[in-house]
Parts: structure tokens; C-alpha cells; sequence
């Protein structure tokens, strides 16, 4: 197959071949740009959506197949009458307002919103890719590793690793960070068991079945910090396997941070010494937490391997992204030479997204330390604020000591927690109060909680959850506890 | 440690605590703005620049950790004498002019830097996270669900798979992709062993490493594509275990495109019936062979199982992103509920870049299978003609029937190759002749190529390399095979 395109590139110079009959507009299409605009950004339904709903009900949720902006074929005249401009420009413009209206009631995730980056809307226009390794030139040019490599070196700081001594890289998400940590982990350790609280983040345990890793969930305590008295017993019952740890530094219904001292005097205390590898999960309060008076410090003058941050959560950006640090000694086990890239590839992603970078680069240097410890002191206040008002308008609430998440009973109306965006679990829902969280904000959403929640129960209806096993009795107020 | 954490946070409301001694801007800053401004963007160079180096050493290429724009604490009184944003506004505009320079020499990935998305400059304000499930709507509203949906479905027609049938996501790269699709395979079939031509994209031995998979290297022929003779044999030693399969649509330095039905026929004839899952890395051409007459086709109507293709690439984006598209069926064996996203989570990564879709909407819509057919024959046409005038030049160079890349012989100025930013292996290297590519683009490098290259060889500097066993002693023109 090797050689002479000849003839068959002379014909296409010619005259540009016919299009396949499959893919002719005419046969391929059913349905058109006005339908698309009849209809309100939700409402939208294609043919054969009736069918398509019944056959998609195995999976959990709305059903958004149907409610999509389909891609129409251009008709031959469309540059001249300028039609498709018209219509994507105006379902751009209804799904910005859209957004206005979401950001506007975003309550449940840890996204801070509040960002400005119009700076940098100058570099939309470039293919910015980090390919591979941060600390090694690819020959692909248009990339943006002098700010990646800025970025970590601010977190490496943060967290106390020399730049001579650290590796990482600018992520894709959370779930990247802790694949990314576990790996390392495994790699280390190849015959090591994962440990991890069973109110670890999801994409801990997925890591676990990517990996084909023996794991065990350890018990938590009511705050949600992983109970070390469960995790000794466990540890004591495979005395014979290193241990691969997942600490969450803030776990994410109820943004508990595990006792990481404790953890590695458990480790020690079970004859782990030199046998463990700890990954912390920093997802949100990773960044937070040095600037917490009294928190326990992340830090690799201890016994750490690897700490992971998400970088659209108390940074804010417009997409997600996140930062992995790990010891540099570490990495030689997990990279390989892959000489196409002239780069040794130890990220997980092979392509990785250059923009990212930039914009925590922009950010970490507007804000510095000082700005960032302002911002976690006012979640901080806000989100006392709000629990505190929680309990006074009678709704059991909980807020952990080192944590901007109030964990409160979950409301009733499924159309109020979509509205503010909660996350929820069994019985509790939860706010997570970000710098874009005012005091203005908590107090419509608190109005509008309370008056619906007045309707909810009662006589008739019956009396709000028990939310005990979750929160503790002393937080709960549904009645059998209350004090 | 549930609950109160009233007079601490009264304190923080009182009276800003002081920055801890270790976050004191004096202590931590060893670079100020003025050094990073007083050189170019590629020389900077930080204190300890030199310990550095010798420590890094241990990795291949150039080190970028000492050339990096460091994260400067801000000074008090930044924000009334304007200095900082003057500095950030002044790094940011120097980075954006060598980013026109590097996007103007580029020819060796396969990234079509030609588009505009003005009219999506308007989103970047917004914080877009498609967590988890695309048909499943999460609680979190600043989503693009309906974009990406779209998206996906214009891929499951071009693939020919019913919208009933196909389940898909919008990835974050190409890697992403494969990782999913392998993944998928080993899910099917838990004891399956992964075979893939030594000349797959190297990620594919990277899932196998993390999946612990058993996986078979299969030869290729010199035109990159895989040797199904090798295939049978290898497959006939491991009759007991089901097949997972990686089939190239294109590699990475050849573009070669493996025969998928002499794959099917080679599985079926050595028993494999309904024991084998077909992953298809269709990176760059699984989007530009629809449009190439007598390409074999792609299609969910031949028992393969998985599809995936990269977004930034002929469709082009500002970052990395990718299309996977797999069977509905088979994803039930990867996925879990997870409540916390009220969503079936079968995706690699949870949170999901929201532009991305948005981005390649965009241009679906705006081009077309039309605008794509064209853009696709320019492609084969201008790489047709880069082969030719190499040739012509004397200079070994190879084509595949159904590809746009050309590989010849590596240049052996390694300033010359890091200008166009090429890749290399070996003796080779290549073009990837994009939409972006123009044939103005190729005759500046074409004559600075033949300029240059007369200096390297002659009398005293030695002959070119031998590449007749990358590209076929038809193809290679250093002398010996000559005809």
C-alpha cells in the first residue's frame, strides 16, 4: 500500500469527487437548524425520541440525548445568505444566557466562578499543547511549559519539595491527580493493597479496578475523616502487603480532612515502616488548607508521595484542570522513552491541554499567597454563616473545623436542588462555599429554603429525615435529637 | 472535629492573621519580576540554575525548569502603582508573539492550527465542566451536555452506529481514547490478551502497563501497517485467551492504515469468532478517511468495538480534546452509580472540559461533511506534492495511499528540525500536511530544506542516511538502492 497516490489525487484535483451517498446532506439530516430554533434550549426533542427514551432508560437520570443541538449539514448557500451564522450565533447567545442564569445559582460544587480572565482571551486562538513531560521540550513548539513549570514550582513550595527533588504536571482534573498518584503508588509498590476511607472520592476506587489492585474501604467516623482505629485493624490483617494510601485532604460530601499524622503513626505502629506510599487527594482544600490557622500541613518533610490539587475548584478556571506533585525519585518507575515525543512520558494523558496552565499562572500571580488566605478566611466566615443560619431556621446542618462545606439535611423538592445545583447523598445535601459565595447569595438561597421547606412538612406531609447517622445527633434537628 | 469553629473564625473576621513565616513573600521569592523581564523568553535563568541541570540531567532533552516564568508574590501596594498587571500584561504579550512565529513554522504534528472561534470568546467567562455520564444530566447546570451530544452523534452516523445503540464522550486527548477503549476491551473480556503493532501510538502499551495486561507486539510492514501474517502466528500461540485488539487508522510517524478487514478475516479464520474486541485509534484519520474515495471503511457494522479520534487535530481546537464512540452494550461492564453526580460514571476522566465540545460544534456545523471532504483533498493533494518535490530533490521520501503524512529522511541539522518542529525516529522524519498547510508553507521549507541540506553532506561531511528499511528501497534515494 506503500507509494503512488497518482491518479486518484489527479482526479480529485480535477473535480472534487462526488460525496459518498452516505453522507449526503438530504439522507443524513432529519432534522433542521428552524426546528432547532423553535424550541427553548430544554425542550428540544428529535424524531425517534420517544423510542430513544424508552431504550436509554437503563441508565440513571434526565435524558439529555434528545435534547441536544444537532449538527446540520450546510446547505450549498449558506456562506452567501449567511443563515448559519445567524442560527449559531443565536443558539450561542441563548446558551450564554443559560450560563448567566446557572452561574448565578450554583451552590452544590466546589467551583469557585468568580474569575476574570479576559487577559488571556488573546491566546484562544492557538493550539497550546504541552505534549509529555513538562520538564522536557517536545519538538512541538506552540506550547506553554515555562508557565506550567511556574505553576508547579509555586505548589512544590506549598508543599514543601525542593524543585530539584519534585515532579509534576498540570492535570486534566481531580480524577487525573489521584489516577496519576495511585499509579505512582502501585508502581512503587507492585504487590501493594489500596487503602481508602469509603468516603474517598469515587475515581479512588475506579483507580482500584483500572489497576487490577487489591483494596479495602476503611470505616469513617461521623465527620467523615477516615477512622484510624478500622484502618489498624485492617492494616493488621494483611501485615504481609505494603500499603498504598489515600488520604483525602477534604473529602467530597462532607469535606473532612483525614488525620494525616495519625495515618502515618498508624502505618508506623503496624510495622508499615518503609512498606507504605500515601497519596494525598487535595482536591479542593488541598489549596485551602495552608492558609488555615491550626490545620495539619501537608508537607513532603513527611513520609508523603504524592499530593494532588484540582485547579478549577478554589482557583477557578474555566475548564478543569488540575496539579500533581510527586518525589522525582518516584517517577523513574512509572516512564518510559518514547523518542517520537522526544520526551519521557510519565503524565497520563499524552496531549495535555496548554491553556490551562496559563490561566492558574495568571491567577497565582494575581492573587499570591496573601490574596489566596483573604479568599479561604471569607469561605471560611461565609460558610459558618450559612450553618449557623441553617440551625436556626430549624435544619439539621454540620460543618467541619477545617472545611467551607455545610452538609444540611436534603431538601425534599427535586426541582429546588436542581435549581441551586446541590450534590446530594441518602439524606444530606451540602453547599460548598467558594470566593464566589456571598453573604447576599447565602441569604436568597437560605429565604428560599426555608419558605418552600415550611411547605414540605407538617402534619399531613410528615416530619423532615433523621439525619443523625450522618451528622452526629448534636446536629441533627429532626426532632428525636434535638436538644 | 465536626462542628464549631466560632472563635477562630471570629478571630479571622476581627483581624487578618499574619502570613505564616513560611508563606512570607520575602522568604520564599529568590526571583522578582525585573530579572524575568530583562530576558527573552527562553533564557532566563533562575538562581540555582546550574545544581539543577545537573540533577535533571537523569531526563532526556532540554530542561525547561529553569526557563520559566516564576509565580511572583505580589507587593502590598501592587494594585495602586499597577506594576504587577504592567508585568503580566508584558510576559503575556511576548509569549503571544512567539506563538504566531512557532504556529507560522509548523509542519510536523498533525494539528490543524486554522481556525477561529471568535464567536466562542464570549464562553470563556463561564466555568463548563461536563461531569461524569453525557447522557446524564449531573446536578451541576454549567454543563454543555447538549453540545457534546451533538457532537457525538454526528460521529455515530459518520462510524454508523445507531443513536440508540452507541454510548461516547468527548475526551481530553487522543490517549484518552485509547486508554477507554482498551479499557472497555479488558472489561469484555478480563483474561483478554492485547495485541498491537510495534508501530501503535505508544499509548496503547502505556493501558496495557497500567491495565496489567498481557500484551503481544505484532511486526508491521514497511508501510507501517500491520503484518497480519505475524498477526496469525502470534494469535495461533494464544488460542485459549480472547483477543483485544488495537487497530491503527493511522500511526503516528507512518499514518499507515492497518487493513481492519484482513484483521476481522485473520481473527475469524484462527477461531477467534466472538472472541475478539476491536479497539480503532482513528487519532487523526479516523476523521479524514470517510472522505477519501476507496478508503476501506470504518464502521460499527463490522465487529469492532470502539472508536476514537482526536479532536485538535484535523478538526483543530485550541486544546487537546478527542471523540470516543463505543457500543451502548459494553458499557455496562465498566460503569458504577455513583450518587454524588446522580450519574453512571463511565468515563476516564469526571470532570470534563465543557468548551471542547462547544469548540468542535462549531466547526462541524460550520464545515461540514462537505467543507471536511474538501479540506481532506487539499490535504492529499499538498502532501502529494511535498513527496514529489522532496523526491525530486533527491531526498528519500514515502506516502501512503490514504494518508497526508510524509516521512523522509531526517534532517540532520537539529535546529533545523526543532524550527519546523518536527518529529523524529530514527532515521525519519515526517510532514503532516494539515488545512493549515499551504503550498506556500511547503516550498519555504522545501528550498530552506534543499539550501541547507547541501552543506551537510558531500566529500568530506559523509553521505545521507539509508532509509530503505522505514520507506522501501523504492523510496529511499541514498545511493545504494538508487534507481
Amino acid at each position: 500500500m506503500v507509494g503512488s497516490v497518482g491518479n486518484g489525487l489527479a482526479n480529485l484535483a480535477d473535480k472534487p469527487a462526488p460525496l459518498p451517498e452516505e453522507l449526503d446532506p438530504k439522507k443524513i439530516i432529519d432534522s433542521l437548524p428552524s426546528e432547532a430554533e423553535s424550541n427553548g434550549i430544554e425542550e428540544k426533542e428529535t424524531q425517534g425520541s420517544e423510542i430513544e427514551k424508552k431504550k436509554r432508560e437503563i441508565v440513571l437520570g434526565r435524558n439529555v440525548h434528545t435534547t441536544c443541538f444537532s449538527i446540520v449539514e450546510p446547505e450549498a448557500d449558506d456562506e452567501l445568505t449567511g443563515e448559519r451564522e445567524a442560527y449559531m450565533a443565536s443558539v450561542l447567545a441563548r446558551y450564554r444566557r443559560s450560563l448567566v442564569e446557572r452561574t448565578k445559582h450554583h451552590l452544590g460544587y466546589p467551583y469557585n466562578l468568580d474569575f476574570d480572565y479576559g487577559a488571556l482571551s488573546q491566546l484562544q486562538h492557538f493550539s497550546i499543547n504541552n505534549l509529555g513531560d513538562p520538564f522536557i521540550e517536545s519538538n512541538y513548539g506552540v506550547h506553554s511549559r515555562q508557565f506550567e513549570v511556574g505553576v508547579l514550582d509555586w505548589f512544590a513550595r506549598l508543599w514543601e519539595l525542593e524543585k530539584t527533588e519534585y515532579w509534576g504536571y498540570i492535570t486534566n482534573c481531580g480524577t487525573e491527580g489521584n489516577l496519576h498518584g495511585i499509579l505512582v503508588g502501585r508502581e512503587v509498590f507492585s504487590d501493594g493493597i489500596l487503602y481508602a476511607s469509603k468516603e474517598s472520592h469515587y475515581s479512588v476506587f475506579k483507580a482500584a479496578r483500572m489497576y487490577r489492585m487489591d483494596c479495602v474501604k476503611v470505616e469513617t467516623l461521623i465527620s467523615g475523616e477516615i477512622d484510624c482505629m478500622d484502618f489498624e485493624k485492617k492494616l493488621l490483617q494483611n501485615k504481609d502487603k505494603p500499603a498504598i494510601i489515600n488520604v483525602n485532604i477534604g473529602t467530597t460530601v462532607k469535606g473532612a480532612v483525614d488525620d494525616l499524622d495519625l495515618v502515618i503513626k498508624t502505618l508506623e505502629n503496624c510495622g508499615f515502616k518503609d512498606r507504605f506510599y500515601i497519596h494525598c487527594d487535595g482536591a479542593l482544600f488541598g489549596l485551602m488548607m495552608p492558609f488555615v490557622k491550626r490545620a495539619p500541613k501537608v508537607s513532603f518533610k513527611k513520609p508523603i508521595g504524592s499530593v494532588s490539587v484540582s485547579g478549577h475548584k478554589f482557583v477557578g478556571c474555566p475548564m478543569p484542570c488540575g496539579v500533581q506533585i510527586t518525589r522525582l525519585e518516584h517517577i523513574n518507575a512509572l516512564s518510559s522513552n518514547v523518542e517520537y515525543l522526544a520526551s519521557r512520558d510519565a503524565t497520563i494523558m499524552g496531549s495535555r491541554n496548554g491553556h490551562a496552565p496559563i490561566f492558574l499562572w495568571y491567577t497565582l500571580n494575581r492573587k499570591g499567597y496573601r490574596g489566596f488566605q483573604k479568599e479561604v478566611q471569607k469561605c471560611l466566615r461565609n460558610a459558618h454563616y450559612l450553618k449557623d443560619r441553617l440551625k436556626e431556621a430549624g435544619i439539621g446542618a454540620m460543618l467541619n473545623e477545617l472545611s467551607s462545606t455545610v452538609v444540611f439535611e436534603r431538601p425534599k423538592d427535586e426541582e429546588f436542588v436542581r435549581r441551586w445545583q446541590l450534590a446530594c447523598e441518602g439524606n444530606i445535601a451540602h453547599v460548598v462555599v467558594m470566593p464566589n459565595v456571598t453573604i447576599e447569595k447565602l441569604d436568597n438561597f437560605l429565604s428560599e429554603l426555608v419558605q418552600m421547606r415550611s411547605g414540605w412538612y407538617g402534619e399531613e406531609q410528615g416530619k423532615p429525615p433523621c439525619i443523625a447517622k450522618d451528622v452526629g445527633t448534636d446536629n441533627c434537628l429532626c426532632g428525636s435529637h434535638d436538644k
